[in-house]
């Protein structure tokens, strides 16, 4: 059954045929949604037969993906999505909430929401028989393509710019992806990816260019929708929902699963969607502040380096994603995402900056009134914080040094634990 | 029901009563091992009855573990275990394997094996009421007490060198544990740790002393066997399971679990275990070739941190693990890790060094026709190879640097790549 129908740009709304290949809209370089075939969806599969099918990864939705069944058994590509939603009690009464769950996509295979893009983005290759995918990428994105495309066999370029943290070219070589620096930004690395893709017909995974990225992501909302509103019996009131914004890929591909299930029927309330940026790269919050669709690219500075981004790439429908929901975008410092990483710690969460960002976004949220005491909160962490060690470091401080005996261990101990 | 019975010495099998709270033989020093109703579980449960249990971590086999149900729904404690288990397709056809499955845990709440023990020794402090739990650590099995303390509101004490690398103490700060650094090596801080153990009654979770480790970490046999041995119909041959070995702790536990499945009868054939060691730490591969069960210290210098000790705490049981199974120890050079490391990512498994290590002796292992191409082979990845980058960047070969123009690209490939 083939459920892709099309793509919809979101500038223009001109309507395109699956039978195109299309990455943005060819009249304006908008973003372009993919359309399924809802009505036959519907008729074919009720709620429960796909909360009943036997799949603990975001392949279990795949009755509700533009792709077919990619096989792959056992594979990391098999095994993105389906993680792990905490429970983290201290947080949640420090904040005064009644219900707090904090969903953990640093527990993918390779450690990021991104896997979600990129699983489906490959079952897309595979299907178009592309012999070679290519994406721009330092970080979680490229480490995403290397890792789930080098378990399935699929070959994988990446282009980064030269001055990315060696750290992060290890993971994407550790993959064996053919990783090429190019003595440039990371807009130059996103050109010339676009630019082979069209010329050597390599398929372009790039984040906010490539259609099928958020029809992965959105298998989040799909697990939120399975694993609270559904399972714990949140469906009577609207959830809101947390999420740090980058480039807008994220927090876009979240409103559409959502709006996917409401559109089947499935979902009584749109869940409120917050968007949270860092103050040092705010593109999107300054659009959404200004009432505005259009995006003004910013110079990106700040510690949360996965969503540092000068002109995002899915600014406009991430605006959408909070005005569309009743949600909001929220700005906060680099002081207060890395003590946001020090709160996740408590609850055994180790998240890296970008994904704390959208808990400094709910404690902000708290604070002006934004949220009350009885909404239902789910914050989305996405990364581990294992890929950036060295802003963990800043979000801590140092252990004191003692001489190895008990002498010594006491003396600490009175001055210094109650 | 209490399933935890007394103990009984590894060395001299002096029985000890479960009334006692013993960490080691008062005669001998040697390791303890846990004694468990075995005759009462097989009256309570049938097979069936613990493999169709609901629970996806290692919680699963909470009846068969000396332990009450601890709770803690929605907390990392809940939901360490439960790793996934890969088919590396393109190394199986390498190696010339019929099967062969890695089982990553790095996967688990602190990204390494080492948080199925924590998960269990916290759930044993909590039942002994203990206000605080400490242990000695620089790496995994401290972030593992911390992170998985941290999340049910259990105190944590943590001793490490002050030599142990800046990244992996700031883990631990992030967990929010109390950590000392002691001016001392690994060997200061295990003393100390166990002398505040005594004087201020800390329950003490030092691997390789506590006889709680090795009962968490033996869920991992349970889960191979019921993952493998019973799902994938593989009861009528023995498994061929590779582990890496450092202190011996994990060895044993993976032995010690299958043991408990041969007694209750639900087990036909002792997997055989092979484990593998850095040749700059090997001090319990040396006994296994002279045949003797002394452990030898030796002076440890090994790229793969994780699994390098002077001193293992466990040696013995780690030795009985191979030669009662019909298995055998390897040892191999950190240039062979180092080469693991980039075997696994090409099957999208990002490993430390410790836990290639384990895969580095699958490959001598073959080529010395120890294993054959039709002998099932599981490998276990120990920890996650985010946890040292730096490694990662010693396996791998440099990216090139071009300009960012489609002219240099080409160039670049014509000259590269086929």
């Amino acid at each position: 059954m083939n459920k892709f129908l099309g793509y919809t740009c979101s500038i223009c709304g001109t309507e395109y045929s699956c039978t195109k290949e299309l990455y943005t809209c060819p009249k304006d370089g908008g973003n372009l949604d993919i359309v399924l075939d809802i009505a036959s969806i519907k008729r074919k599969y009720e709620q429960a037969d796909i909360t009943s099918r036997e799949e603990n990864y975001l392949w279990k939705y795949l009755p509700l993906l533009p792709v077919m069944d990619p096989g792959f058994e056992g594979t990391p590509l098999r095994m993105a999505g389906g993680t792990p939603v905490y429970i983290p009690k201290q947080l949640k009464e420090e904040l005064g909430l009644r219900d707090l769950w904090v969903k953990d996509d640093g527990k993918n295979p390779t450690a990021s929401f991104k896997d979600r893009a990129s699983a489906v983005v490959i079952a897309r290759a595979k299907e178009l028989k592309s012999e070679i995918v290519v994406t721009a990428s330092t970080g979680n994105a490229g480490a995403a393509l290397a890792g789930l495309a080098t378990s399935v066999g699929q070959k994988a370029v990446i282009f980064a710019p030269r001055t990315a943290p060696p750290a992060k070219i290890a993971q994407l070589l550790v993959f064996h992806a053919e990783v090429i620096l190019v003595d440039g930004n990371y807009d130059a690395a996103f050109d010339l990816s676009v630019e082979a893709s069209n010329e050597f017909g390599w398929y372009c995974r790039n984040t906010g260019f490539n259609p099928f990225t958020i029809e992965g992501k959105k298998t989040a909302a799909f697990e939120i929708w399975e694993d609270i509103i559904i399972n714990k019996n949140f469906d009577d009131q609207p959830l809101s929902i947390f999420v740090s914004v980058g480039d807008g890929n994220i927090i876009s591909g979240i409103h559409k699963g959502f709006k996917d299930l409401l559109s089947l029927g499935w979902l009584k309330h749109m869940p409120r969607i917050f968007g949270v940026q860092s103050e040092g790269s705010a593109a999107i919050a300054n659009a959404f502040f200004k009432g505005s669709e259009e995006i003004v690219p910013v110079k990106a500075n700040t510690i949360a380096d996965s969503i540092s981004v000068d002109l995002p790439r899915d600014g406009l429908r991430a605006v959408r994603a909070a005005t569309q929901t009743n949600g909001s975008y929220i700005v906060v410092s680099d002081q207060q995402i890395l003590k946001a990483v020090s709160q996740l710690g408590k609850a055994g969460i180790f998240a890296e900056p970008a994904g704390a960002t959208a808990y400094a976004g709910l404690e902000k949220a708290i604070d002006s009134g934004m949220i009350s005491p009885q909404d239902p909160v789910l914050v989305v962490n996405t990364g581990s914080g294992l890929k950036d060690i060295k802003a963990a470091m800043m979000a801590v401080t140092e252990a004191p040094i003692i001489e190895p005996s008990m002498n010594a261990l006491k003396k600490y101990l009175d001055k210094n634990v109650k």
